[in-house]
């Protein structure tokens, strides 16, 4: 098992430009490259390894088998004035997340709240960046997609939803956004490999084996499902973001939407719902933001227990990220020796990694919006 | 303690025209008399009887001191076509939220979708209500509103948001409609009486004792609070809730909520959120619903494990409210008693139960609504 001792640093904008040169060279036009670069480089800086850089030996085989489209052109269905229904085009997930949430803002910018559910699209990273995406433009925001079923519901024996994510943000001044970004899942599958590696048992509402039956054991829930948070409860949200997503846009909902990893050679069929609103409809921006000191504050400034530290929606990943524009982002050594046989085979260069002694320091840039 | 063993049965439009008389003469008029009366008549069919008739004599004492406003005048305080802010005038939280969710629909109908976020309202009784005002007219619908904090945070000691309920509906053609409607805790506060009463331990994860630290104890838990479903997950949407609900509507949030028990004489400053949107804007209704009958019945028809039942939203309540509409409304002898004084004060007839051998049957009246 390679761990992050393991990793090499790489600079933020030495990643950005070796991405954007990648994402080029698989034919995607200059601002669809920057796009695609930004929300990689973005997700590492959060810390959410699981859907940064790790995602792009999967993505550039997909753009390069022309699976899935590297320049989609996004259609309006239907037009109500603040509720639009799209179609991805088979897009690369955060180009078509990118342009849904674009229009869900302009609707939003001219009638106070605007809503576009996609369909045709595929994995578009983490949810948080279409909710970052509002914010820096000083919306509220949710953000929602469907995933291929791997979630048993209460009762259930096999997964009959995913555990879709939801994420939602919201424009602060107090140095980091509120961004909530959640799957309906107890947990994802990466703790049970962590707790076998440890021989720990799981705690009964993280997973179930291969039957459907709740586990503590973390070899069978490696061969088995997941469960939602608060049993019934997760479940039902899960069915709500598959509605607003899958449903209501004649897309792909439940099983019928694939997996990138064990359906590589087909476009995905995923659907997101992006929803933009304005904070300052009643109270204007400035008093907004007063009122989101006030609410964090109060949170802040509640006594926590011994020993532990209680977080806001987007504290950590703001942590994470200021360390890391300063200190660099980790690759470890085996994915960045296939990162950079990806080049080598697309004729671009291969990512530098930092020599420490002369590791660039400075502020969050990305997050500096207010 | 006592049980559904004591309870006498009541007809449902015979607790209607009672409650309409009781609420008539705490000075409302007809039209809003019939709206609280339809309203908890409606939660006791479907069985969320901690939010029903129960509640009763609080919310009698409120109106008749005062407290809360049985006519309220619901302000436009913001209007941005698609998005608009109001005022409850302290209302009656039934009417307030039922005023809301019309002028979400309303809104909806012209553009698509709809929000309203109201402040100053008071307890609005089960979610469920208002996404199912929205379902009967063919809409999509989210509900929320925040309560006064009891909620403790992973890593706090005191609670410092409420177990803020949220709640979804869809139109279906295939008998219930979808309603989801769950707060943002594990469990609520009965289920420690509960297992205190049968001396059993309650799982980790439900509860804090009055330090907030987490507690296996039902006794420490009853002094203590409430934990969110799947930890930060609940914690961060609850804090969602209280943003849509509290913040943007300029009203109160977090601990400046009053609970209508702790301080039965102020009103309490309660905030909600109403959501509407048309969920066949492209599909058009039918194809809409064909597509609800998929989703659905892929669900239902999915494995379960041995002597387990798997139900989608709704479902419950459904069959909960046919069975209660042939054998009446249980209400417990003691909650009978405290009615009836309450229908003497204020010179109504007291409530009559069934006879049971003349029980009406028939079939689910209101939810008749295709």
């Amino acid at each position: 098992m390679t761990t992050m001792n393991d990793a090499k640093r790489v600079n933020r904008d030495v990643l950005g430009g070796f991405l954007f040169k990648l994402f080029s060279s698989l034919g995607m036009t200059g601002e669809n490259a920057r796009t695609c670069a930004d929300a990689v480089v973005l997700t590492n800086l959060w810390g959410i390894d699981s859907h940064g850089i790790v995602r792009l030996p999967t993505y550039a085989r997909r753009l390069r088998e022309n699976v899935i489209n590297g320049n989609p052109k996004v259609r309006v269905l239907a037009d109500s004035g603040a509720l639009r229904i799209l179609d991805g085009d088979e897009g690369m997930g955060f180009l078509v997340g990118h342009e849904a949430m674009h229009q869900a803002m302009e609707m939003a910018g001219a009638h106070g709240i605007g809503m576009a559910s996609v369909r045709n699209s595929n994995h578009f990273g983490a949810a948080s960046l279409y909710a970052w995406q509002a914010v820096k433009e000083g919306f509220m925001a949710l953000v929602m997609s469907n995933v291929r079923p791997n979630m048993v519901a209460p009762g259930g024996a096999e997964p009959v939803t995913g555990n879709n994510p939801i994420a939602f943000g919201a424009p602060t001044r107090l140095g980091f956004p509120f961004l909530l970004d959640i799957s309906m899942s107890t947990v994802a599958g990466g703790k049970f490999f962590l707790a076998q590696s440890r021989e720990e048992k799981i705690p009964f509402g993280w997973a179930t084996d291969k039957d459907g039956k709740p586990t503590d054991d973390p070899g069978k829930a490696l061969e088995g499902f997941l469960l939602p948070i608060g049993g019934h409860k997760g479940f039902g949200l899960s069915l709500v973001v598959d509605l607003l997503c899958g449903v209501i846009s004649g897309g792909t909902f439940q099983h019928r939407i694939l997996s990138m990893y064990t359906s590589p050679d087909s476009t995905s069929g995923t659907c997101h719902m992006m929803l933009a609103l304005d904070p300052g409809v009643l109270l204007g921006e400035s008093a907004y933001l007063d009122r989101m000191d006030t609410f964090y504050r109060s949170i802040k400034s509640s006594p926590v227990r011994a020993e532990s530290c209680m977080y806001l929606p987007g504290e950590i990943e703001h942590a994470t990220m200021l360390r890391r524009e300063s200190d660099g982002i980790p690759v470890h050594d085996e994915l960045l020796r296939e990162i950079n046989c990806l080049a080598r085979d697309l004729g671009v260069e291969a990512l530098d990694t930092i020599d420490q002694t002369r590791a660039p320091r400075g502020p969050g840039r990305i997050l500096n919006h207010r």
